[in-house]
């Protein structure tokens, strides 16, 4: 193969000490602890995680590249007949301490089968306790650069992928703002890989740039308590949609890696309904499938 | 039909008063909030959450009585080829403001097709942030003399069944100390309904008796911590396994009744380690299956 499976889990390792290198950078104070984990199966991974930075309540930037037999039901799920398999990945989730700093996650993965079969997926998809337009307009914009700069049709239709899939249904609301999300892509290899990690080196810029737009905006207990709810939010998503979250479960994954995507405290309030016309309920009111963040 | 449905929603009704009453008298300042909802295919139900209490930092009795069709895939994650249904039930779950009060949950449910068909189901389990060998042992006694006032084999057979489906795969622990567990109980219509009837009765002395036991039991910061991430354990659980849960999300139930459940606050740290010799950790190593309470 002219791009072989090492070369995609090299940059994907490039790309995680990037990215945990910005993320200090623009915190000023929280340090990445690392733990390395091998699977029994083959493979391993770096878990990343920071605690309690200037910004940073918790987050998470893990990489992983892990091979070996395919077991029977996940063969059944992936409707794919080949054994041996590779799958390679870099997994954000950035939980700030403030309200006025959005929640952000990015994924980019990799997964090849012993027959030279495979497939790139993954997505950034931000998750604002208060929704900013003007903030939404940009964070869309940026992403639609990327995906053009690939093909004309990415960001439409990554756009409207990442609508569905973010979303949680018994709320009848999105997670957030959406974002791209894509999965299964398969065609020119290099081509793809060259989006792939466009999209990987994407994540540092913006969310360092919201980091440091908000990181002293002022807020008071009214914010931190809305914040707890907006992360029960993400908590339900997390675990009872997100395909990520469940397989890594399912598959007996190590567990602290797959679930540090949830918060460091987060909040369920029986029957909680904004104020009307407050920031709240306008936040509320925009997460929904369909807006046009890039013309609002 | 000896015993109509209509006498056992009934009686669920009641159990729901009597069991808000004791709550709110041992709790001696949160009240019951009530709100009446119906079903837009057939019945209702009535939703009871008492916030920020003496002791009841949130808590929901719920009681519903459901009826119509079955949707199709209902039938067939039932296996059951009848159309039309009733159901009713109630649910509790409680959070106590103290970590040194258990949570708890109870469930008692009845389920009857147009032929005739009926099953029982339902259960008590306990989930205390710190174990105490001497309140579990009791607790399962109490369990113990209910089951057997019915069926010498319904204490065992209902433990292991509890200790089976309360259990967090993915941590590889037990929710809490279990308790009992049924479901799809058939037989002689009136002695199941006396049994169930039962658990559902020894609910409020039981919590009640725990309450007054713990209320005023010193605490600090350190258990308020541990409180948070026990509280996260109970998240994981109910929103990955639990099938009320699941089964309530997927057919498009009153989330905000299904997902009372869900602490006013919960938190999640990455790989926390008890320390050696706690009680954090001697409650650690007790969550595990076949503990026997009983004879400890």
């Amino acid at each position: 193969m002219a791009l072989p499976a090492e070369a995609v889990s090299a940059r994907f390792r490039e790309l995680q000490d990037s990215i945990c290198r910005a993320l200090e950078d623009e915190d000023g104070k929280g340090k990445f602890h690392e733990d390395i984990w091998e699977r029994p199966g083959g493979g391993g991974g770096r878990t990343r995680i920071m605690r309690h930075g200037n910004v940073i309540e918790k987050g998470g930037v893990n990489f992983s590249a892990v091979h070996g037999e395919l077991p029977e039901n996940i063969r059944g799920a992936l409707n794919v007949q080949q054994h041996k398999f590779f799958a390679t990945g870099v997994s954000i989730v950035i939980h700030p301490e403030s309200p006025m700093v959005p929640i952000i996650h990015m994924n980019v993965r990799y997964f090849e089968m012993e027959n030279g079969q495979f497939w790139f997926g993954g997505g950034i998809d931000l998750t604002p306790h208060y929704i900013d337009e003007k903030d939404a307009g940009w964070f869309h914009q940026r992403l639609k650069e990327v995906c053009d700069r690939h093909s004309n049709e990415y960001y439409d239709r990554f756009k409207k992928w990442a609508d569905d899939y973010f979303f949680i249904k018994h709320r009848n609301e999105t997670r957030g703002i959406g974002g791209i999300f894509f999965d299964r892509l398969t065609g020119e290899k290099e081509k793809l890989f060259s989006f792939v990690t466009d999209v990987g080196e994407l994540f540092a810029p913006v969310y360092t740039n919201f980091m440091r737009l908000h990181r002293d905006d002022p807020y008071g207990e009214k914010e931190k308590s809305w914040q707890l709810l907006r992360r029960g939010r993400y908590v339900e998503f997390n675990l009872v949609y997100d395909k990520g979250t469940k397989f890594g479960l399912d598959t007996s994954g190590r567990t602290e890696s797959i679930l540090m995507s949830l918060p460091e405290k987060a909040g369920w309030e029986y029957d909680f309904v904004p104020v009307k016309g407050s920031p709240e309920e306008k936040t509320t009111l925009a997460l929904v499938k369909g807006m046009d963040w890039l013309n609002r």
